[in-house]
């Protein structure tokens, strides 16, 4: 088994004490001895190969320099932008990140914070939270650091960064209304995710402010953020046969099964229905037809929420009293595409319609 | 800031010694104590919050129990099921990875392997390597234990997970035959990735075994494996005219790329020029035409790499004489979508045809 090179080794090597060696490698301390002693200290460690021991940096300082990025999974397309920036920027700064795949699951999550917290994580950025997150609100007390992102916790008290739901949701409505459609049915996201609530609110409230068709009938909610909910809803929307011309879908993988599933009817994106998602992630311009959605900047988003962390950070180390929990909402920004369309188009679903 | 539990304070709270704790909470030294004792220890440890310091135990069993998997940017869909395949199998033997993004420069890929050197990193999966890999080269010499995925480099010795890429190629190619093709243009992807080598060598022999077209003019190499690489290289190609009625791609972005720029140019696929991928990305069965493709099981590659190197680590520990490096190779899957059809059809493409 390959032997690591110690502060030892470097130091029989020259013949010289650990302490000086140690004094020559920490920029800090060089300055306690000669420059010639130095030089030759770091001419050796490096032919010999040596790597200072992050364990022992750790167990001296009490810091890891290591944050957990906790996901949902890793595997859905939403999730490696928000990572990739976190991790950006948490390397900019000498931090490391573990991440973890909850699989949505609370006790797999309770589970891998666990986990990351015996390997001594100096704080969380978090992706996975539900709107009460039960995980979340005990590490909170415990007064671990913690930042959300992209979702929120109910909880004010819990850093964040997020998106401007309102503003999307807005945008998708208002870009609708001016194409002619009135009756406007949805497919919901899960409403215990602050997103898939924040979303739903703002539809409400948004339908009846620009005198939209108000039917309960037109809204169905999916159980997860998948294709699959995305066909299974629509073929729900469809079978109610309350007609409607145009199809808000919280997200893009939503709106993906949706048109997969008017296809089936034999009804097409968006001549017959207009469908929007929301996200614009990768390929979404690829899909056919390309689809009307929200952008959303998930790397900028993992990017600022590691930024504030490690800001938090800097401050506990600094002061005894915390500063407020700060909160953190992005821009969005609206893409039209291939699957929304101005009416009157002849439209099946439309020629159903009771209103 | 938040102070860690120790040993020493679960031990001060029940007036015993720190190294009875320390026995209590070990199951391989628990029976050193009475069972009153160690029933003790554990309430304690548990209502103060007592967790392990892993710092400490790495320090004493010079063990991390960390691995670095390293892939080119987990923002392409490739990559984040492997992560996941490799994540759950370390999870399961108490393991935890590290996850780092080369951005497929060298530099950046040598800088990550040093971060994670000094985090003690038992061994390391990389998806990111180049058949000629200095960087795992330097790396080999240290005799630290790695794993190539999805990828290999030249060196036998670096033990490897990847895919029977021969076959794929082959079942392709019999494919398109089959439908009547015969002037096979290709999109090969970066000679300097096994993976873009391995597939165009299968190309070039498969075709000429099967009495196609071989013609150097059909095939344009492109330098990523992006979907804007596939549209230049298809502009590429169109340009020359030479004429061609099926287009082998090297994975499912060039061809998402290649089909975008046959229709700027109005031509249609499958209808003027059938066109396939590899990989069986995300989404792949959304787009439009769905894409015929080959399936690689990037999840598994994952969980198998990761598999074997728990094992190397384990052989490691117990002889002195390592294995022989191990290759493993997984089988493909044809998966035939709307994106390929019969000749003949009246093709734009082969209109212009010279052979």
């Amino acid at each position: 088994m390959r032997k690591r090179v110690t502060l030892k080794d470097v130091a029989a090597a020259l013949g010289v004490h650990v302490s000086t060696v140690s004094r020559a490698l920490d920029p800090k301390t060089r300055h306690l001895i000669t420059p010639e002693v130095a030089e030759q200290v770091v001419a050796a460690s490096e032919r010999l190969g040596y790597r200072p021991n992050a364990a022992a940096y750790s167990l001296k300082t009490n810091r890891t320099r290591t944050i957990g990025v906790i996901v949902p999974d890793i595997t859905n397309p939403v999730f490696p932008p928000i990572f990739r920036g976190a991790d950006d920027a948490l390397m900019r700064h000498s931090y490391i990140a573990i991440l973890g795949n909850t699989d949505s699951s609370l006790r797999r999550e309770a589970a891998i914070v666990d986990t990351l917290l015996a390997r001594g994580v100096e704080g969380l950025i978090m992706a996975s939270v539900t709107a009460n997150d039960s995980v979340v609100g005990r590490l909170a007390q415990e007064g671990l650091p913690m930042v959300t992102v992209n979702r929120r916790v109910d909880d004010a008290g819990i850093a964040s960064v997020a998106h401007d739901e309102r503003e999307g949701v807005r945008r998708i409505l208002t870009h609708l209304a001016s194409l002619g459609h009135r009756r406007i049915a949805a497919i919901a996201g899960p409403q215990d995710l602050s997103t898939g609530r924040s979303r739903h609110q703002a539809f409400l409230e948004y339908r009846a402010a620009m005198g939209l068709a108000e039917d309960d009938g037109l809204v169905v909610f999916a159980g997860g953020f998948t294709d699959a909910e995305g066909e299974r809803c629509a073929e729900e929307l469809l079978a109610r046969d309350r007609g409607f011309t145009a199809l808000v879908c919280a997200n893009d993988l939503l709106a993906i099964g949706a048109i997969a599933a008017l296809r089936r009817r034999r009804l097409s994106c968006p001549e017959d229905v207009s469908v929007t998602g929301y996200n614009d992630m990768p390929l979404a311009d690829r899909l056919f037809p390309p689809l009307t959605t929200i952008r959303v900047e998930q790397y900028r988003a993992g990017h600022a929420a590691a930024d504030l962390l490690i800001e938090m950070l800097a401050e506990r180390s600094g002061s005894a009293e915390p500063a407020p929990a700060r909160h953190i909402v992005l821009p969005v920004e609206m893409v039209i595409r291939g699957s929304t369309q101005a009416l009157p188009a002849v439209s099946v679903a439309r020629g159903r319609a009771k209103a």
